[in-house]
């Protein structure tokens, strides 16, 4: 197809298209003259994976290069191609990226959580992007008054691990599919469990007032 | 004490105090002359639930406005409260509250999702707030082209639910503490949960890749 119909297919703008293709984010189409060029599947894909990268997952422009870099060389284990994908989501507290990497000691709130947290978290370690996350968030809740007990750390970390799991069970096995699953999936699922635990709230609520 | 010493205990520029007082948000001290006026430990109080409602759950004054009204005129039952109190919180992605009440026909996928997610949701309707961010995010993921199996909504459904059911365990009988607690809750846990979910994602891919 010719570059007209890749951007009436795809939804994106034709300045868009060319900025992509300049970036090295798409690759260029196959020349069929001295000004046109040749455009296919394989490009409508890629357009829609960006765009899903950068609306959905909401990554700026450089992290959503940072995933398609891990996609396109595939190096190491799956999980280590995995692990590159995870570390460059932005956590939702950090959109800039600007917590330093730091040391179990700096996240001692983090460190003290992992036994209540159950065996599924026990290979934590400070070098994991989430483990920050999890910090940060912990010293908020404490700062906001609603320190998290060692009894709700126990019932969060086994419900959230069955979660996990159900969804690494369905990560793909090629690793070209799993990056983006595991990065999609990360950005689309977390509004889907925020919305069932209000709705939860606000059942549970109706029911034990009712009583 | 003066208002010197309620600025400095709680950290709230002066200009902010004011701005609150006559707002309505935060009561006048009590006169102690023309051009005096003497705050106690109640301000202090409402200063810090203020200063937790707007930066640490982010809403809007507007929205923190209507939090303090719920808790100031105590009417209906707790979960009537509570339901004005959760309503008030803006879902994620609607931060300005722009998606209108809607009924089931218009949450369609919500609606479709309520058998598999369990007996805990079975009340749901329409009128929750909760219901339309379900709604959003279950259409978000199949325009990512994740759409959320039955399968995948059973396990959500099952441990959102324990998790829910801790919290609503937890909260306060008496109402006015109550609706801080749920609202504060809400947001705070919120990240810890999600960072919870990131680190587990990170351990398990490990596990796996690593047998």
């Amino acid at each position: 197809m010719q570059i007209a119909e890749l951007v009436r297919r795809s939804g994106v703008p034709l300045a868009r298209v060319k900025f992509y293709i300049r970036e090295g984010m798409l690759p260029p189409g196959s020349a069929t003259g001295a000004r046109r060029a040749e455009y296919d599947e394989s490009h409508l894909e890629r357009l829609r994976l960006i765009r899903s990268l950068t609306t959905v997952a909401g990554l700026p422009l450089a992290r959503a290069k940072q995933i398609l870099d891990v996609i396109d060389h595939p190096e190491g284990s799956v999980s280590d191609m995995l692990a590159r994908a995870i570390a460059a989501l932005a956590a939702p507290e950090d959109p800039d990226h600007t917590t330093p990497a730091g040391t179990a000691q700096d996240y001692h709130r983090a460190a003290a959580a992992l036994p209540a947290l159950g065996p599924t978290y026990a290979s934590s370690d400070a070098g994991m992007t989430a483990f920050a996350q999890l910090e940060n968030a912990l010293r908020a809740a404490e700062e906001a008054g609603l320190p998290v007990s060692d009894a709700r750390l126990r019932v969060y970390g086994e419900h959230i691990a069955a979660i996990a799991r159900l969804e690494i069970d369905n990560l793909p096995a090629d690793p070209k599919a799993a990056v983006p699953y595991a990065v999609l999936g990360t950005a689309v699922y977390e509004p889907v469990l925020a919305a069932l635990r209000r709705l939860a709230h606000q059942n549970l609520t109706v029911e034990r007032h009712s009583r």
